[in-house]
């Protein structure tokens, strides 16, 4: 085998047949990216950025995490350091990031969007920071564009109950902006009964929605108000962020009982089982709502938040301290479907485990809820390789997992979950990685070159899959 | 690398070496299939099959699940839409199944068994199902012959204790069947404690041995009785079905106890302390009685069986709604292979978890109990890679883990598992695929060729290891 | 691709770019094994061996557990046959081993101490026992000449806190002996509170430190100025054996209560809960000390020892017979870590466990304590694929976790815990891995020739990094 240079056309494609899925097929489709976190109101505005540092830096924890581990002092990540001095830093920390997708993520985005093909260093560090300063001024580098840049057809937010959405109305309601950007429903903070700020947020909430949440049944009362509100707004899809699913069913009485403890006066703090018990009904009520509304459920599990009390107590929440889960049996996810399944009431359903050791027990429990009688092919699906696990190995892993225990042919594909205008790149990266597995497989022999159901595999799980499942108002594509 | 076409004769074998392995050795080699679920009956009535689906969808909960998963309705898998419409389903489902083993599994058995060479979707679907149940016309295709055409010399189904074997006996008193039917001994419902029909087992089981099971102790007296007639029929193995490895152990009393309170009259439940207790009792009680008889004990823990209530209610078990389970330690299994051992009463034992995150664990634990002292190679094994896990990844994963951890050479192999007669292309799958990781090992220079032993180890894995390890009346071969 | 013969000067290297790391750079670094359980004395003395069967077979347990998994009796493994005869049975295990890392490493040791070339199995037992024989009676095959032949330039032992460490002040006072031999304090018995010997461990404990250890302020007394001597002989490292990792936080006073209860007279059995408390405390207080100091925290765990009862009794431990632990999980580590860490008392860390299933929540943990105010790239580590990974798949799978979750190039490398004086062989192994998996990255354009950098990570992973984390008092190489 030839050494390729690096990051050529043909990055990460191996063979002749991937080379040719990826150009003739997966290049060409637009993108939906059906989960990430951008802020509406940036778009709204169109948004421009001043240095690469904004852009890479202002928010991005993946990129924080690993400057401390190489020993860069928080002033430079964190801190006030200068724009500049702070690039340096990243510029020298990247170079020994080695097989980590932040290493290919990065160089995508400088290629892509900054037209750079060079390689970035300690040493290359300034060329590449007036190269990419300069090219921020020009108007192709507004927020608009850099989605436009990867033909992004539609994206969805995350947004809690209490917003009012209003940036999604301006963005709809603006001619010049051609695609979609829907709000996507997270009620997180609604369920994580045990955050010290509970009491507060459901009086937020109680505001939001007109009346005072003094119940259970009050709390789904304002909740049912404003998903009318999301879904007035286009809303297809929710999601819930959980440390590990929770299954303990209890009576409704039970459930107001905890409530009731909780919003006390005294103010007692609940046990784990009173807690996994209120959580387990909350999703229940969630989950059969989102049935009602053909919604799309979408669970994320597996994550330790906070692990870092000190640097947290500096930075808060979401600043690179976070880890895999280790507790909590995916047992508890295949009676907690059963459950909703039962009673006929188990939405589309998505499942993401950020520990990558659940990925075979969630193919097979996908497996069983599976229901052909609504004629939805992949009604419950296993979400692309997240977080942690969004890189190379991790993809392929969880599409090789995927085929093996069901129909990859019906997979929903790719989304960014990312804070970032520039990482659509990150569709690229999965579409590349995609085109070589299945390539790889025809090559060998492994699957023959019945071409149409290829190309229909490949630009299905690129983007018209998604399109199908969420019922987003775009057409299909290719 | 060239391309390869589809599944040719140097299908998954990518060396050279791995060609010459698989066509000089392996190819050649007898099956032993030791665990598999077809009905004797079959093979003493040496059925035919009228259609295709009658052969591929009659009872294959691989098929339906991923015809569900597909988005078939129930009509076209288990319900009464007619056969040919059913085969159309399956074969519009079959083609998004890129990198599925039942991809791989069902065109070898059209290339084998059929000699059909093109591949199935929904447009070949016709043209397939004319040649295949044209096929299954001739006498060629009687089960009898579909079991010859993998020269199968020996199989065993998986027996009740309460089986009189009278299919059994028919076929070794058959002179026109040459290869070897024998039972294997698999007793869960005299151990699954918890089932609702449990005392009216026992009342079954109680007639099948001439006594009535009012106790634990007559439990054992009637086992012991049944497992004599299942040794004068031939049987060698014994296998258990496990949700996870339980290890409690108690005193006599106390299980007669637990015994005593499942049957009384009041009918109270179990804990699950009770229960894993009476299952401990049980295990190392069998676990005894094989070592005493020179059986194999086989463990298959770790699957969730029946997760999807509505479906059972319509359907039953083993109608495609298992998973894989998320509880129990592989520490049990440690301390319950050592509880048996410290006694010198640790029988032959295979362990199969459905949890592939328990193979190095596995790897490990069986290292702890060889025993060099009776001579035997690879006393306790680590099963082959187990339904779910049964494919190429898996197989791979496996025996790689196998290797790592111990003596890939003392392996006993493969087997089908399998309610299939046109399923021994799983063997040869398998040794494609064993073939295939040795001889990648030869040509990366990382084993020398040392040709003696290779083929001592391939013709092993493939079949002799099984023989001398079961002590099955079989020779050798090659 | 073209065979390659066996083990040749390229062995496990299939690019160019992956020949050119390791013939131009990780080939020429000297080593540095921070973590061994060699016998100092032994080098004190220089000891000569006279059979290959001493070298081998005296104390590995690794390869005891393949010869009972082949099958072959104690008396040839730990008994008392004749060194030929137990040779040869481990010749004939080994021709099974294919995949195996004993297949390498014996193959390797041959190469490279020996001198011989062809392959090891049944029929060329005597040829090599002579051939190897012959050769241990050279001088270039004592132990320091067998240590200088991988230009070892500092070595860690293994070290109880009772130990007056007088090999390693004879070796550092011996001018003969120029590499430097270090002690690292690992205080096991201190801790494991449970063992039948405890009282009389303290009693050991309290003598070399002259003071009476009757509570737990005093055990921390003692070792502490055990602490102090080990500092004085140059150690700058710390490990600890564990099955899981506990984190059950309790008062000083609790601890003293269950101090006291577990050496009572009445000499009562502690609870979980009271050993988990017990060794938290115990492991708190161990890593402030070490913070203080600038040690090094090694954690080992994962590891379920002894679990074949009836040979333990008459081997005792460490003669095979542990496995992979299934039990903890990793969230106790994270909150452990956060612990030391929120009171600024969190020494360097390198975290192993003996569950691969742990591999990418370590990934996640070490990430969310590193502490670039401290300036130490890397501060908190995963170890490198230890015992029952430690193989050519463990290794892959170990740098690969590590690269997609931090930075490699930080990664300290290699060590080899072994007991064996011709086990340096196994840096070489792993650099071997190291170059073929960058180098793959490189030809496949997934990271740039940028040679500067790629250099400076192949050496610093091979040697340098070790030298800075550590503090070793060695010069950096290269």
């Amino acid at each position: 085998m030839q050494a390729k240079s690096f990051m050529d056309q043909d990055f990460l494609l191996s063979t002749e047949t991937a080379k040719r899925f990826y150009h003739d097929w997966a290049e060409k489709m637009p993108v939906l990216d059906y989960h990430c976190h951008i802020d509406p109101k940036e778009i709204a505005e169109d948004r421009k950025f001043e240095t690469i540092t904004q852009v890479w830096l202002g928010g991005d924890h993946y990129k924080w995490r690993q400057m401390r581990s190489n020993g860069v002092d928080e002033a430079f990540i964190t801190g006030r350091a200068p724009d500049r001095e702070k690039f340096q830093k990243w510029a020298e920390t990247l170079a020994m990031a080695a097989g980590n997708p932040l290493y290919h993520w990065s160089h995508l985005e400088l290629r892509r969007y900054f037209g750079y093909n060079g390689y970035l260093n300690g040493e290359t560090a300034k060329e590449v920071w007036n190269l990419c300063n300069e090219k921020l001024k020009e108007d192709s580098m507004s927020v608009r564009n850099l989605i436009r840049r990867y033909h992004v057809t539609l994206l969805c937010t995350t947004d809690d109950p209490v917003d009012d959405l209003r940036w999604h109305k301006a963005i709809a309601h603006d001619p010049g902006c051609e695609f979609q950007v829907l709000p996507a429903w997270r009620p997180d903070r609604a369920m994580h009964i045990e955050k010290p700020d509970y009491a507060d947020y459901l009086k937020e909430l109680g505001e939001a929605g007109g009346m005072t949440v003094d119940s259970f049944e009050r709390l789904k009362d304002v909740l049912r108000c404003r998903m009318d509100h999301f879904q007035s707004c286009g809303c297809r899809a929710a999601d819930h962020g959980l440390e590990y699913m929770p299954f303990v069913p209890a009576s409704d009485q039970e459930i107001e009982r905890i409530f009731a403890k909780r919003l006390s006066q005294s103010g007692q703090a609940l046990t784990r089982e009173e807690r996994d018990r209120f959580k387990t009904a909350f999703l229940l009520f969630a989950g059969r709502e989102y049935a009602r509304r053909g919604w799309v459920m979408q669970l994320h599990y597996g994550c330790k938040r906070n692990n870092n009390r000190r640097m947290y107590e500096k930075l808060g929440p979401d600043t690179g301290f976070d880890c895999i889960g280790g507790c909590g049996s995916t047992d508890a996810l295949a009676d907690f479907l059963d459950c909703l399944d039962s009673g006929e009431q188990l939405p589309k359903t998505v499942i993401y485990s950020l520990n990558p050791n659940d990925d075979a027990a969630i193919g097979t429990i996908i497996g069983c809820f599976q229901d052909g009688e609504k004629g939805i092919p992949g009604k419950i699906q296993q979400g692309s390789a997240w977080w942690f696990n969004d890189n190379l190995t991790g993809m392929t892993a969880q599409m090789t997992s995927l085929a093996n225990l069901g129909l990859l042919g019906n997979f929903i594909g790719m989304l960014t979950d990312s804070r970032s205008f520039v990482s659509y790149t990150r569709h690229e990266y999965f579409r590349r990685i995609l085109c070589d597995l299945i390539g790889g497989w025809v090559e060998k022999g492994e699957y023959p070159t019945d071409w149409k159901t290829l190309e229909r595999m490949v630009r299905g799980i690129c983007y018209n899959n998604a399109v199908r499942y969420f019922g987003f108002p775009v057409p299909e594509a290719g």
